[in-house]
């Protein structure tokens, strides 16, 4: 995503402590307290602007969602949404996906969502995507066992990786959809970027796999 | 397959005993003999006309290959093939792809081919499916242990049912295209509806799986 530079962000993040975490590292183990239920908790990798975790969080208010993105300027886009909706069951991450195991204790989590991340298609890059082999250690480092990530991206080449990176890793496919918007899915949440690919009538890939 | 009936199929077949296997389960454990050499075995199940198994046929003559289709009148056009090409290492079954292991040993055969197998659709006919469970296992029955499945359809639904049935049976993932005719695989012969439909800008869904 080309990016506006926006100096202002980081003030702005850092004025809402309520939904945005600055220092996620401290609050490993205590995410159940900061929300303030035993709710399961979501997170989504690389929210973007923030229309899928903001949708799912008001059709979902028995779920707690964190949304992690590296990009300051993007997120405040998802504070503003979050604000504009009154959303109290979402909070915000500002930092990388690269860091689960330092936030999160082995079965905080109960779900993980990674919409459209970054394809990086050199074969040098491989380790870079969220769905390679160092990623999903990560990811089951933190849920809860015998729980799911659920994954869509209009990028053919990231998804035919991901599905033998995942059957490579021993995650079970659980359900496999080769053209989204085709599919009798209910409650498909879509992010702006799917909303505008979809358009084009391009075909979105979505599949998901359960850890054991 | 809209099929004109020709009654002379029969007849013609069985004036090919040196390509036609009419009665296959007498030659278990002896197809090595039959082709009078310990190349591998590759079948392929649902030849239709058969451009695809004579292909490979003239391709690989370092490959043993068997068709088995159980439309007779669809088989005389693969026979006429072979004739024409004049191969040796091809046989052809006039039979049920649900009887492998009446007709192989386990470890006979090296590979096994479905391509644009029915689909199917209806929930109440799964069983009838080339990548159901019952097949798989007999795949597995006959199979030389660690070998491998080569899987191409247009249709999405069976495909997307293929893949999770495979990693359900323990099967893992080799190869996945989900756009082979914009993939850069080497050696892919077509099938003649492979042709005919890839013609119109569909994609076609292939896959390696292999047994453990």
């Amino acid at each position: 995503m080309r990016l506006r530079h926006k100096p202002w962000a980081q003030e702005k993040l850092e004025s809402h402590p309520e939904c945005v975490i600055m220092a996620p590292e401290q609050m490993k183990g205590k995410w159940a307290a900061l929300f303030g239920n035993d709710n399961p908790i979501h997170i989504e990798i690389g929210t973007g602007k923030g229309q899928f975790v903001t949708g799912m969080a008001e059709l979902h208010p028995e779920i707690n969602y964190i949304g992690i993105e590296i990009q300051k300027s993007v997120m405040i886009d998802v504070l503003d949404k979050i604000i504009a909706k009154d959303l109290k069951n979402i909070k915000l991450l500002p930092t990388d996906g690269a860091l689960l195991t330092e936030f999160f204790e082995q079965g905080e989590i109960s779900q993980i969502y990674l919409n459209f991340s970054d394809p990086w298609p050199k074969k040098r890059h491989e380790k870079r995507r969220l769905t390679s082999e160092p990623f999903l250690k990560s990811y089951q480092d933190v849920l809860v066992p015998g729980q799911e990530i659920h994954f869509k991206t209009d990028n053919r080449g990231l998804f035919e990786y991901s599905l033998i990176s995942f059957t490579n890793f021993g995650l079970s496919l659980e359900y496999v959809s080769l053209d989204l918007h085709a599919s009798e899915m209910e409650g498909n949440v879509q992010t702006e970027y799917e909303q505008k690919f979809s358009a084009k009538g391009q075909p979105i890939y979505r599949c998901e796999v359960k850890f054991h």
